[in-house]
């Protein structure tokens, strides 16, 4: 079949010159298109495939990027990005120097507002459309597309309750599909389901509560359906809200069937669907397993030991708790906020609780980690998973920021192991009673140890480790990091390698006073390392205590400089920001 | 008239053992105390004299504290604490050595939760429930009294869709006054209003659609309705939310009138309620004033300037801006998130976004900071207001971890003023259109200056001052905290004061590396001064310049030590951490 259709598409304005009867074969193509091209490159299939129809639908009715558009997550933009502007780019999606997985401001006027982290989008929009009423502009549409899930957390339902009261040209696209990463939970998503069962609702509606225009539901498949809706909701002032449903994977039977698989399912057959299996079992584990099996492991002789995640069940592998201790593990849907406030209620009860957020999303509940936990100091464990750089997500994703942000709180242990051995032994010692809070922060991916289910031990809180002795050039590591420095020390030719020492602090905070004494004493030059931003980060803290104590030695930072690093493999994003292995020994070099 | 109900109450057994036909003798006594210790002891007045009757019926028909009882804010619950043996320290409130202004879990085992910041009572509340209903326990009652302006923040709501698919004993009591510390906005409160007029509602039952068994509304002042209903809710399993209307500041007619201004109305007649003047005219302004009058002496000329408070119209000053330009300044509710990524929303489409949020507020917005503004480099200009120790409010408000979070944020510009009139030409640089995200922190309450109201002078981006050359001792001061440097500069005898300089770093990034570069080659000897958190705060900052450059110098950093600094007045807390003229004097003397 000749993709005639498509082909013809460069931006919207050729899509519109399509008669409306055929957008159904555009769709077919573009599902095609992704399909084809994710098979090969990876990245987020699912989320896509589920809006091909909308997508079309969005950019043949409204006049964009005049009328405006904001993708909420910004994982379901590929079909938007190939209709504007981006078809021929589409197979550099999230690699080094190619588009971003994500809505972008820089890379297109078509992607009205950056996104990445979820629920943004009706906040955002609804700035625009303020700003268009103040300039007297009352016919241009603003459009929020927001998942059922993303539209639960409580930043959505701020914009909501303020849009509410105004009389925007604010259009939300309430893309109805049951499901986020993991199956969507909560009191809205069980009334979402009664609307969408029940067509002509008896049900309350909690939309038109909150002054919108409520329209739908509606098959988010059907073109002819969609694109006369919108036509109507074009004309209609003031706030709205379309509802659609549509379902997450559409048109690939496997990633319709298994749609947490197809999120993100890395290479497969473009035909059959079929997922390129690997020979995993020669590897090391994935520290999110670790974390994952190490909890049921615990929970099984602590009865007082509970889970909680934000929405990653599946992605922090809190769903093998889930599935053992139902009654013990809780998503709690995309509410971050609520995740870390709720742990901290259970803390005062006794209960171990922990709580697993990735480390960029802590960011949307800094204020309850200072404000209710740390300040009353209870002993919440905070599990960070993803810490450090991400990879292929990219700028909206990396877990840089953690230890700059959390080190200055006070009341509160923050530790980053440097395997999968010591992740599990964290998550031992953190379980057997800490009387305040604490934050394992790791990263995302696997490790580099086989045999790592071994007997729990203790550690002691605040305890560094001397990996290796030297005499001239000591590296402090935090974290994962203290791989790649010995590797680099290792690269070094055997006369000069003897000088340099070796330290994992493991702790940022409280740091190894002692271990940073002797260190002190006994190196005229010190080199620390980190995957986080270096403004006041892991770094900075031994700077701190130099200061505090006036030793004079010669300190070095390598970390994250002040920028936020884009999308590209682990690896090359290591490389470019100073911290593989060739680029540490070279830092050491310089220093010997 | 004698006391003798209250007398005979020290704990809510005593008030239990009440008639309950005496329980409005109860409340007017209560009520009498709470009026007559605030008239002279100040505090919080309003919100507390709202909830009395509701407080009452609480201890009275629950079994506090087995039966668990939550206040959300906490600025309501003076009631709940001369109840729950804290009448005799009572005149003791937001003092130095005395009981908090807020309730405390280390103060009293009635006080479940500690608050401060809002909304975050029902996550609490919701796992000590689930606790409970782990623990076998499926007969005690969990409370959480929530504002209708708290609960319309994003957390509640996250809590509310949590609870709604849960089956704990969960009680939320709506306290409906329609305002919070200003007059209650949003949907939500539009849709609270109409439930409340048309007592029947045929409106769509938002909380009946989050699974909810919604009661109400009830008159919040009528004790016999209160305790039926309560008696009535305590059997009932599960969810529940019971609507109580009540007005804030009941019982002190100017109270009752003025709800703004007697939410903290200092100190006052307890028989008239008359306010005690003060005549401020010969005092430099507050910088909040500064900021709202200059901000609408900017707006007139500057037709792109729009203004932004979750919440705080009046403790901010943004309401002259709404007063002037109403169509211009937007209060969103207790909503930070929302208003932040709103700012980001309407700065793309080139708006001049001045959003004014707490320091300590800024919090709950960290992430939108990162991901919706700086990450996009989009120009929002945030006012950080109390910054700094705040005082009295005590460990849950102080503004001292905004430099440490902030600074480490790429693309952001950060920058204190050290008076009135830097204030004033920072927002008048502001506004001329710099390419990137800029915050301007500053504290509660007056500054020095009285004629401030000068013609604009520009600020460069990135350059400090120098207040006073010397030879020996630099000292690098940011925002305020030059006035009690200069102060402590002063305490010095003539001979050594001249080995003293002190400068002006202005901002915390980008810092005034020439200005560094002068310092560290000149003096021997740095001492840094911040009112914030001395880890990966400002100094350190400085620290790592040192570190980058190889400077060898002696540096101190003074600032806030490592724990959460309780109540008291700020100029007691700036002494006990070590930031007062004098206590700074000596630090200099030391290296002197």
């Amino acid at each position: 079949m000749s993709k005639k259709l498509l082909e013809s598409i460069q931006f919207p304005e050729d899509l519109r010159k399509i008669p409306r009867e055929q957008l159904p074969e555009v769709a077919k193509e573009l599902r095609e298109f992704i399909i084809n091209i994710v098979a090969v490159k990876e990245g987020h299939l699912g989320a896509s495939l589920g809006v091909v129809e909308l997508t079309i639908a969005l950019h043949y009715i409204f006049n964009t990027p005049e009328d405006i558009l904001v993708w909420d997550v910004g994982h379901q933009a590929y079909g938007h990005k190939i209709l504007t502007g981006r078809k021929a780019a589409f197979h550099t999606n999230r690699q080094l120097g190619g588009i971003s997985g994500f809505p972008k401001i820089e890379e297109s006027n078509y992607d009205a507002f950056g996104t990445g982290h979820s629920s943004t989008a009706i906040s955002a929009t609804l700035g625009m459309a303020i700003a268009s009423q103040l300039s007297g502009d009352l016919t241009k549409q603003h459009i929020a597309v927001v998942g059922d899930a993303s539209i639960a957390s409580g930043m959505a339902f701020e914009a909501l309750n303020h849009a509410g009261v105004t009389n925007t040209n604010l259009l939300i696209i309430l893309n109805d599909n049951a499901i986020g990463i993991d199956p969507s939970v909560g009191a809205l998503k069980e009334y979402l389901t009664k609307v969408n069962l029940d067509k002509t609702p008896d049900t309350d509606n909690i939309f038109e509560a909150l002054n919108f225009s409520y329209f739908g539901p509606i098959d988010g498949h059907d073109l002819p359906i969609i694109t006369e809706n919108l036509e109507k909701l074009k004309k209609i002032k003031g706030p709205k809200l379309l509802h659609v449903i549509t379902k997450k994977g559409k048109g690939l039977q496997q990633a319709e069937q298994n749609q947490v698989t197809y999120h993100a399912p890395g290479k497969f057959d473009a035909k059959t669907g079929e997922i390129t299996q690997k020979d995993t079992s020669h590897l090391p584990p994935k520290f999110q397993d670790v974390f994952g099996y190490t909890l049921v492991e615990l929970a099984k002789s602590n009865k007082k030991i509970v889970g909680i995640t934000p929405a990653m069940p599946t992605g922090s592998s809190l769903k093998y708790m889930m599935k053992e201790f139902p009654e013990r593990a809780f998503d709690v849907g995309i509410a971050e906020q609520h995740a870390v406030t709720l742990s901290a209620g259970m803390a005062t009860q006794d209960y171990v609780v922990f709580c697993n957020i990735y480390s960029t999303f802590l960011q949307r509940a800094y204020d309850q980690v200072i404000h209710d936990v740390c300040l009353q100091k209870l002993p919440v464990i905070f599990c960070l998973d993803r810490a450090g750089l991400v990879g292929q997500d990219g700028a909206t994703h990396h877990g840089i920021f953690d230890m700059a942000y959390l080190r200055c709180i006070p009341n509160l242990t923050l530790v980053a192991p440097r395997n999968e051995i010591e992740l599990r032994n964290l998550l031992y010692t953190a379980q057997l009673g800490l009387q305040q809070p604490i934050a394992i922060r790791y990263p995302r991916g696997r490790g580099n140890i086989l045999d790592w289910q071994r007997s729990f031990k203790k550690i002691e809180i605040g305890k560094g480790e001397t990996i290796k002795k030297g005499s001239e050039v000591a590296i402090l590591s935090i974290g994962t990091m203290a791989t790649e420095v010995s590797q680099a020390i290792n690269l070094i030719d055997t006369s000069r390698k003897e000088k340099v020492g070796h330290y994992d602090m493991r702790f940022v905070s409280p740091l190894d006073k002692s271990l940073l004494h002797a260190v002190f004493k006994e190196y005229n030059t010190l080199i620390t390392v980190e995957d986080g931003v270096i403004s006041g980060g892991f770094g900075s803290a031994v700077l701190e205590f130099a200061s505090l104590h006036k030793y004079k030695n010669d300190i070095t930072l390598l970390g994250i400089s002040n920028h936020f690093p884009e999308h590209a493999t682990t690896s090359q994003l290591k490389d470019s920001e100073g911290l593989s292995s060739e680029k540490i020994k070279e830092a050491i070099l310089n220093k010997l």
